[in-house]
C-alpha cells in the first residue's frame, strides 16, 4: 500500500456563522519587536484571515506562537515577535472560530479513523507501543517524500557514536532521503573526529577501545577545521573522507548547526546567535514536508516549534506536515508530540536501531521498486 | 572472525600460599534452612574448596548468594539456604583468598585486553554507548552456541507486543537458537492473546485500532487456556498456531513461568510457588551458557542471580557463561550489569528493534554460513 | 480547608431504560476455575446487577478483571477466575448499560470541576507537573483517612535504602497514618538490616560507607531471622529494634510480604505461592480506602489490580477509594495511572524525598491540630 | 560537624622526576583562533608549568579542553581555542607528569578515606542510592559558602513551574545562599508569567487548572517585558513583584540568561550568542567556589565544562569546587558526575522536592545557629 496523501477541506466559509463574521482588524507596530495589545498568535494549524466581505486568506507559512502579519503585497507573513518592525500590521483577535475575523482550521485533513483512535491514545506511547507499522508507514512516507516532498532531518549527536548508525544514515543520504539536515555542533565533530581518527570522543567507533591520549581527538578535530577554514573545505581537501557531512556537503544539501552554550570550539559555520540560527532553521522548515528528529531534544524542540501541521505547495494545494520524533524517554518524545496534531508521531526506541532498521526497510523498498 | 571460547586457567594450588593452606572446614546444618554460623556464600566466580592436603575441589554447578554442601558422595552442591536440611556439611569461612580453604578463582578466563578495557567503563554503558561491535559479537556468540552451547532467553511481555518483534522471536526459535525460555504468565498470555485473536491487551497488534470489547480479549484467552488444561493442549489442538509458545512447545524448548502476583488468571503451567519457581528456573540456569534477558526486570534480575559465570561442561572443561540483558533503561540495566563480571553485557535500546535486529543479523549469518 | 468526602449519587434506576432493562443472566460454572462463556468482568466502577424487577443490587466488595458471583444468600461476590467453584452462579453480559442487566456506574460521584479538568490532563502528569498541590491535598486527605479510612500502603524496597525515609515512615506508622502495609521479602530484609547492622546491602545507611564483608549483612539477617522463627519473635526478642517491621508489628498493623522470583532466602512469614500472597493482599485491599504506591512497580501494580474506585462503608455509604503511586519514572507512573479513575494520582519524584516531606506535613498539621 | 575545607597539598617540586623536568615549551599562535600543533588541553585539575628552573607556576583560573597562554605579564591564562589571538604563546605537550613541564596535580586535596570510596562507587550512583547525608553536607557547604564563598546556581526551567519549589528557591535566594546564577530564557519567562499572571505556560501554579486563553499568559509575558524595556525595569515598576528574578535583581546577584534555539521571545537580556554566553557564565564560573545545577541538561553540562576541580583565594590558597547535580535520570547525572573529579556530587530526584528539602534544611540551620 503506497503513501497517498490526505486530501485537504477547506473551511465552508459559506457557513452562516462564517458568512457574517468580521473583518479581521490590524494595528500597526509602535515600538520593534513588541506586538500590540491583543495580537493573535499562531498555531499549528491553517489559519484564515476575513479580509473583506466573504474573501478569506491563508497564512502560507505558517508556524505556532507567531503573530500574523499583512504585508504590503496583501499576503500574509507569519513573524516572530522578534522580527517585527514599527509599522507592521499585526492581526488583533483570540478567537479561533471566526468571531474576531480569524478561523483555525484543525480539521482540514480527512485521516482514516483508525489514525483518528490512535490520536486518542497518542499521549499514551510508551515503550512497550508497537510500533511495526510505524516503521512501515514511514518507509512508504519516505519513498513518497523522496520524490515529491522535502524531508527534512534533526540529528543528535548520538547517531555520530555508533559505527552502524553513522554508516546507515550515510547511505540514507546517498540514497536521497535527506533534503535537509539540522544539528548542533557535537553532531558534526563527532562525525568528523570518526573521519579523521576512526574515534568519537576518543573512543573507537567500533572496537570501543579508547585510543591513546584519546581525549585530544576531539579538540583536534575542532582544531583541524578551523585551521583549514570550513568543513566545506576540508571535504574538498579530502580530509574528511566519508561520514554524514561528507555526504551531506557532496549531495549538496542544506545544513544548519546551531551553535549553544555546551559547546566546544565551535566549528566554523556553527551559527553562534541562537536566533539566527532559528531564523536559518525556519528557512529550511517553510519548506519540510516531513520532519524527522532523533535523540536530541533540544534541537527536535526548536524545530517543532517552527513547523506547523500543513504546507502549502507550488499551485495552492495543503498538504500535511509529517513530524516524527526518535527518543529513548517517554518524558522527552511526550514533550515533543505534545503539539496536539494528528501527523506527530514518537517511536520510543535507541537511535542507533531506529537508523539501522529504517536504513534497511528503505533500501528494500529501493531493491523491490527497481526490481 | 568465528566466536572461540577463552582459555580458563586453574589457579596454581602450587603456590606456597595455597600449598600451605588449611582444609576446608564444614559444619552440621542443625535446623532446617539455617545455616550455621559462619557459613561461606558463595560468589558467581570458580570456587575451590580445598579438601584433602594438596586437593582442591570446584563447585561445579553454582549460584551467588548461596552455601556449599559436601554431599555424602564428596561432590560439592551449591545450595539456597531455605534448601538446607539438618545434617548438611556447610563449608564455613569468609576470606576468599584459601585463608579459609576456600579460593575463589576470579580471574580464570584469559580476555582480550580490549574487553578488559572495556570492563573498566562497564558501569559507563548509556543509551549513548556504540552497540554495533555488542550486536556483531553477539551473532557469533548465538552462532556458537546454537551447535555447542545453551542459549537461554528470559523474556519480558514486551516481545509480544509488537508484530515484527513477535515474529523475529519466533523466527529465532525456529531457527534453533533458542535452548530454553524464562517468563512470566504475561508473556505467555500476550503472546497466545495475538494467535487467537490478533490482538495484545485488546489491540491489534500490527494496526493498533483498538478491538471492540478488546479488554476481554486478555481474560478470554487466559480463560480458554484454563478451559482447555494446558498450553501444550492448545497447541496440540491447534487452537494456538502461531507465535512464540506456539514454536517453544514444538521444539520442544523447556520453558518455565513464573508466577507473580501481578498476574491475571493464570495460566495452567504458570508456577504458582516462587521458590518452586525459582528452583525450576535453577535447573535450566545451570544447564546455560549464554543467557539473553529482554525487558524484564523481575525475571531478568531473578535469573541473573541464578547464573554463574562459568559452566564445568562435559569432560570437565570450564568455559564463561554469558549474560545480555537489554533494557530501555539505565537504571534497569545498571541493576542487571552490576554483577563484577567481565561476560555481563548490556544493551540499552527498545527490545522490539533489538529482537528484529537480531533476527535479521543471525539468519543473513545462516544463509551465508550455508552458501 | 479540610478534606470532604465527594457526594456519591446512585444511578437513577427510574430512567425509562433502565426501568425496562431485562434481569441479569446468570450461569453455573461447570469448570473450577472457568468461566462459562459470555461471562461479565468487572471494572474499577461501581456495578449494580438487576436482580428482579426494580431492584438494583451493587457488588459491594469489587476489584477489575473478576467475575461476579451471585451467593446463596443472595449477596454478589467479586471473585478472581481461579476461585470459581463448579456450580457458582456467575453474571453473564458485555454491555454495561443495563442492556444485559448490568448498569455500570462510572460517574457516581461529584467531583469539583478542577478535578474533572485535572484528569483530562491526567496523561500528561510529568517530573514537571507541579505537585505543590497534591502534597497538600494528600495532607489533608491522611488526616482524614487517619480516623476515618483504611490507609493501605506498598512499599518498594527503596524505602529502607535511606536513613531520613526509613525514619520518616518509621514516624508515620507510629503516628497513626498507617493501616496496612504491603510488600515484598526485600523492603523487610533491608530494614532489618538497618537495624541489625546498620547497612543496607552492606553499605552504612548514611555514611555510605561500605562495611567489611559487607555483602554478608544481607544474608546474615535472612538467615538470623529465619534462625529465630518469625520477624515477630524477632522484634520480640528486642533483635529488632528499630525501623518500619518493627514500627509495624508493635503496632499491630497487619501486612503481607509477597515472595517473588527475585527473592534471597525468603525471610519466614513471606508468602511464597503468588496467588496466596494475593488473595492475602486483597484481603486488606477490600478495607483501604487510600493507597499510597512507592518506588515499587511489582506490588504497585499489582495492588492497582485488586483496587476498585469506590468502597461500601458499614451503612451502606459509597465512597471513593484514592490511589496514590509515586514513582521516578513516567513509566511506571504512567502503567499505574492508566486506570481511568478520578481518584488515581502521580507524583514523580524520588520516594526518599517524598517520605521525608510527607512526614513533615503530616506531623506539623498533627502539631497545629494539637496546639 | 560544622564544615571544614580540605587541605591542599601542592606536589613536590623537589622530587627528583619534577626536579630534571624540563621547563615548558611555548609556541606563538599563528591563525587566530587556531592552537599550534601539539598544543597542551587542559583538565579539572591544577596544572603547573616549570617556567625556569625549580619554579613551577600554577594556572590560576582554568576549566577543561582549553589551552594554557603566557601572558606578557608572566600570569598563565587558560583561554578557549576561539579566543586565540595571533601572536599568543600556547604551552605545548601532552604528558601530564611533567615530563613535557607540566604537571596536572589530580590528587591535591587530602580527602577524607569514606570520600575516596564513595568516589569508587560514584558511577552506580542511582534513584536507589541513599541521599541524607548528602543533604546534610550541602546544609553544611552552603552555609561555609554563604559566608565565605562564592555559590553559583544553575536553573532548569522546572523551578519556577511549581509554586512551593518556586518559594522555596525565592527564599534561598532572600537568606543569602544565591550569589550567581545561571539560567535561560525560559526559567525567566516561566517565573515571571508566574508574577503577572499567576501561571505557568497558563497553568495556574497552583491548582493546575488551565486558565481561560492560558497559552497566551506565556506570549503576554515575553511581550511585555519587551515592552517595557528589561527585567530590570519591570521589578522596578514593581510589574514583577514575585519570584526568582525578582529576588535576584533586588538582591543585584549578577545572573546570565543564555539564549537557545529552543526559545520564545527572547526576553531582554537575553543573550543571543551562545559563545558571548559562555565567556559571561564563565566569568561568574571563575569565582565559582560551589555550584548547584538543577534539571537542566543544556546549562548544567555547559556549566561543568567551565568548572575546575578548584580555585585560588586571595592569598594563594587553593580550595576545591564543588559541584553538585540534581536530576530525575540516571543518564542525565551520569553525563554530569563524568568528570572525576572527587568533589561532584549527584542527586537524582524531583528538583521540586529538591528544593523544598534544601529550603526548609538551610533555614533550620539559619534558626539554630541564630538561636
Amino acid at each position: 500500500m503506497a503513501f497517498t496523501l490526505p486530501r485537504y477541506t477547506s473551511p465552508d466559509f459559506n457557513s452562516p456563522f462564517l458568512l457574517t463574521a468580521p473583518p479581521a482588524v490590524f494595528e500597526r507596530v509602535k515600538q520593534a519587536a513588541v506586538a500590540p495589545e491583543g495580537y493573535h498568535a499562531t498555531s499549528i494549524f491553517p489559519e484564515y484571515l476575513h479580509m473583506s466581505r466573504g474573501e478569506w486568506r491563508l497564512a502560507a507559512e505558517s508556524r505556532m506562537d507567531c503573530v500574523i502579519v499583512l504585508e504590503p503585497d496583501g499576503s500574509l507573513a507569519v513573524k516572530e515577535f522578534r522580527h517585527l518592525k514599527v509599522g507592521d500590521a499585526v492581526a488583533l483577535g483570540r478567537r479561533e472560530n471566526g468571531e474576531d475575523g480569524i478561523y483555525v482550521h484543525s480539521g482540514g485533513f480527512e485521516l482514516p479513523s483508525a489514525i483518528c483512535e490512535k490520536f486518542a491514545f497518542r499521549t499514551q506511547v510508551s515503550r512497550e507501543t508497537s510500533f511495526s507499522i510505524d516503521y512501515d508507514e514511514l518507509y512508504e512516507l519516505l519513498d513518497y517524500e523522496r520524490e515529491n516532498g522535502f524531508i527534512l532531518w534533526v540529528l543528535g549527536p548520538a547517531v555520530a557514536f555508533d559505527k552502524d548508525a553513522r554508516d546507515a544514515f550515510t547511505a540514507i543520504i546517498d540514497n536521497g532521503y535527506v533534503h535537509g539536515l539540522l544539528a548542533g555542533n557535537a553532531l558534526a565533530v563527532h562525525d568528523m573526529e570518526g573521519s579523521l581518527f576512526g574515534t568519537a570522543l576518543g573512543q573507537e567507533l567500533y572496537s570501543k577501545t579508547h585510543a591513546v591520549m584519546g581525549h585530544y581527538k576531539h579538540l583536534d578535530t575542532i582544531n583541524k577545521i578551523r585551521s583549514i577554514g570550513s568543513i566545506e573545505e576540508a571535504v574538498g581537501a579530502s580530509l574528511i573522507s566519508d561520514g554524514i557531512m561528507k555526504a551531506t556537503i557532496q549531495k549538496r544539501i542544506p545544513y544548519v548547526l546551531a551553535g549553544s552554550i555546551r559547546d566546544d570550539g565551535p566549528l566554523p559555520t556553527v551559527i553562534a546567535d541562537a536566533y539566527r540560527a532559528q531564523d536559518e532553521m525556519r528557512a529550511l522548515a517553510r519548506r519540510a514536508t516531513t520532519v524527522v528528529a532523533m535523540a536530541t531534544q533540544l534541537h527536535a524542540i526548536a524545530t517543532g516549534n517552527m513547523i506547523p501541521s500543513y504546507r502549502v505547495m507550488k499551485g495552492g494545494q495543503v498538504r500535511p506536515v509529517y513530524f516524527y520524533s526518535v527518543d529513548m524517554s517517554e518524558f522527552a518524545t511526550a514533550k515533543l508530540a505534545d503539539r496536539g496534531s494528528l501527523t506527530a508521531r514518537s517511536i520510543l526506541t535507541n537511535v542507533q536501531d531506529f537508523v539501522v532498521n529504517l536504513e534497511r526497510g528503505l533500501l528494500k523498498k529501493c531493491r523491490s521498486n527497481a526490481g
